[in-house]
């Protein structure tokens, strides 16, 4: 099978990641913090070590900076939740993911206001816009950094100054771009950045987390057991603990490591040069057949190695169909949880077919796909 | 190594755990329910599969009732905040684990009321105290179904029976029990069952639930993408999408089915049955000492396989770390989590040694833990 759908998690991982969680799950089976024997401190050094190698990827200050969640949704839950109370306004993108859009949504029926900044043709925002559209009451700023539909990557670092200078908190989704491009939560001057762990980070599914800057309180999410404090019903005050309430996934931390210490040993500069490389064989091969339409930025510089786009006259739905039955290839077709995105391209009633690449695709694979889509092409006449 | 955390997280898991997990980290590694091509429809199968086998395991009406969380601690959170709003009261146990407790006390700083009903002497509630407790105004009561630090086990029944007829919710918090104690949803007349998929269900930590009855709808405790009914910024009504927002842990889910298939084969009836007479023995064995003080029921058939104790003139920690280093046997000890539970017991300045058993302790290991215990209590003398 060519696996084309990485942008909902990359695959295959590299081997060191079932390496590590194997090791967790057969000898350091422990439950981590909760207790003072050497295979609880050794289970609680698991998570340590996680933090520790997120934190220096990402740029962060330390690692109590880094809150371990199970998935980029929970990660953005909790910035959103935690930070936003009734007659506080917030700002969103129109290329945000339903796990930005939702919780926002939900939180517009609970009393927080909300304006969506919309993107241009190419699904990119304008920072200016978002200046615009900061009010007194605005706290927090929230922006996809890479979209999931159409790569599009959004002027974050400019977003950023511009929420630094205005006092307004500024989250960045990264779900679509840690470890696909360089990235630095103080040159985004972020002060919350929310990333799953099984995607550009090459780890297991169940794993994520969300960079909190040092200073910045949110409410939790949940509350419970942290190992420390035991003694009161309040939850504790410090980071992370206050955010972690619960037994933690030492396996799923274990292998998250191990995928980011093999991004880390590649380089996100050779990662993403590879990765472009992919992308711009599969947009000028695509650009050669009339009958597709490209969704998301032309300049190779503005966008992720996402790439949506449908056949004109057919259905994506059914193209994704056969590329998966007749040729073996795996892409997503349909909405990608993003209406909002799809209502910007235009793509609302047909959805598009999104082929999306990792570090482990091969020239050969892209070659392969466009000759598939040009087959599917030549069948219509 | 002697295990006796088992409370804490049992270990080992099977080796069936880690095989299934392996194989979907290697074969299986795509995001379920998000794309339509095959390897995706195979990761969501996981998903469902887990679904199947845990809503048969605790005697649910249909695997929709299963919402799959990262812990039991989540699912307790989902439950309370879930479905309690300010003005509600709730009625809690003064044996309730934190991740109860702290929930709730969460609530109360925002509006919602509670009582905590004491348990006697041994760590056991009345159910006429719950019933007694009842307002107007209650719309939960919660219950820790057996105790993490004594192991008392509640007359869940009875309360169950009360609540239907009282028409209050009856959350059940099966952390200690599930796969422990024969488990039935219908039985307990419970609305909600949360529970841990890392301690008698044997599958891998990042994993857990929350049985919901059908038609029970709860305010999700996230939002995000569902990969179904992606067109609207509104979260979906149905279960258990309507609670499942983001990437799930397929890796852990399809360990934690192997775990229960476990539980299962052996069948809970032979687990009791194994580890009542592995309790007896550590039982009798600390009775024989003097100095011991050992917590909860003297009754095998109102505790679980958990046996919190103090020697006397020691500190808990020291017996603990001493366990540790020379004797090789891994307790736990402070607080647990628990502090309701400890001032119960009037244990809240000492805190406890505590040791738990799983199916894979002998009375071997017993029997040397039994002897370490009276070793540390001739030196004292």
């Amino acid at each position: 099978m060519i696996y084309l759908d990485n942008a909902a998690t990359t695959c295959p991982k590299p081997p060191a990641v079932w390496e590590a969680m194997e090791d967790v799950i057969k000898n350091k089976g422990a439950n981590p913090g909760r207790s003072g024997h050497r295979l609880s401190v050794e289970a609680g050094r698991i998570l340590w070590e996680g933090r520790e190698m997120l934190y220096s990827f990402i740029g962060a200050e330390e690692p109590e900076e880094i809150i371990l969640t199970s998935n980029a949704t929970e990660a953005l839950n909790l910035a959103i939740k935690g930070c936003l109370k009734p007659g506080d306004h917030c700002i969103i993108t129109s290329m945000e993911h339903n796990s930005v859009a939702r919780p926002v949504y939900a939180l517009g029926t609970a009393g927080v206001e909300f304006d969506i900044v919309e993107a241009d043709t190419e699904g990119i925002i304008r920072a200016e816009d978002i200046k615009k559209a900061i009010k007194d009451n605005t706290k927090l700023v929230a922006v996809s950094h890479g979209s999931n539909l159409t790569g599009s990557v959004q002027p974050v670092e400019e977003v950023g100054k511009i929420c630094r200078e205005a006092g307004v908190y500024f989250l960045v989704d990264a779900a679509q771009t840690l470890g696909v491009l360089p990235f630095n939560v103080k040159k985004l001057n972020a002060d919350m950045v929310a990333f799953p762990g099984h995607k550009g980070l090459y780890g297991p599914p169940g794993t994520g987390g969300l960079y909190l800057r040092r200073g910045l309180v949110l409410t939790p999410l949940k509350e419970g057991g942290t190992g420390g404090q035991s003694e009161t019903l309040e939850q504790p005050g410090n980071c992370p603990d206050r955010y972690e309430s619960g037994t933690a996934n030492t396996v799923g931390i274990a292998g998250l490591r191990a995928g980011v210490k093999f991004v880390a040993q590649l380089g996100v500069h050779h990662i993403e040069e590879k990765e472009k490389d992919l992308l711009s064989l599969m947009l000028s091969g695509l650009k050669r057949f009339d009958e597709v339409e490209v969704y998301g930025p032309q300049d190779l510089n503005k966008r992720l190695p996402v790439v949506a786009f449908n056949i004109r006259g057919r259905d994506a739905a059914e193209v994704g169909f056969i590329l998966d039955r007749v040729y073996d290839i795996a892409v997503r077709t349909g909405l990608h949880c993003a209406p909002l995105a799809h209502r910007t391209m235009g793509t609302l009633e047909s959805g598009a077919v999104r082929a999306s690449l990792s570090y482990y695709n091969t020239r050969e694979e892209v070659e392969c796909f466009l000759r598939a889509i040009e087959s599917i092409i030549r069948e219509m006449t």
